[in-house]
């Protein structure tokens, strides 16, 4: 089975890669880009039968740090 | 508007940080985790009307190296 997390930075964290992104669009000539985030989407090839608990429970101790980071599970 | 842009490494180029999930949560003893793709996402707060093929540009132009990487577009 296989699982995807998705990790962003929480609301209200600062962004630096985010806004790296958003500048360089713009002098690239790209415009009306309003706002940029980046995160990390991390993709589990797991054994059948993984719970998502055990999945969520990956995300708290490693994937993600739950101070200035949200994350999301998809299970497929 | 908003867009969402996932970037995976393609399959067949190495993932070290993908690799170097996979040992961690093995050492932290989840067993049946098989294989790990880390890639990041970009969510793009996008001027009313920008085309699907703007976002494309940007993608081609700055936000994946296509030598290496795939990218996969979500339009909201």
């Amino acid at each position: 089975m296989k699982a995807k997390v998705t990790v962003m930075l929480k609301q209200g964290v600062l962004d630096p890669q985010g806004e790296a992104v958003r500048h360089a669009l713009g002098a690239l000539g790209f415009d009306g880009v309003e706002g940029v985030r980046q995160g990390k989407v991390i993709e589990l090839d797991l054994a059948d039968g993984t719970s998502e608990a055990t999945v969520t429970e990956m995300c708290e101790k490693l994937l993600a740090n739950t101070v200035i980071e949200s994350y999301r599970i998809e299970i497929d």
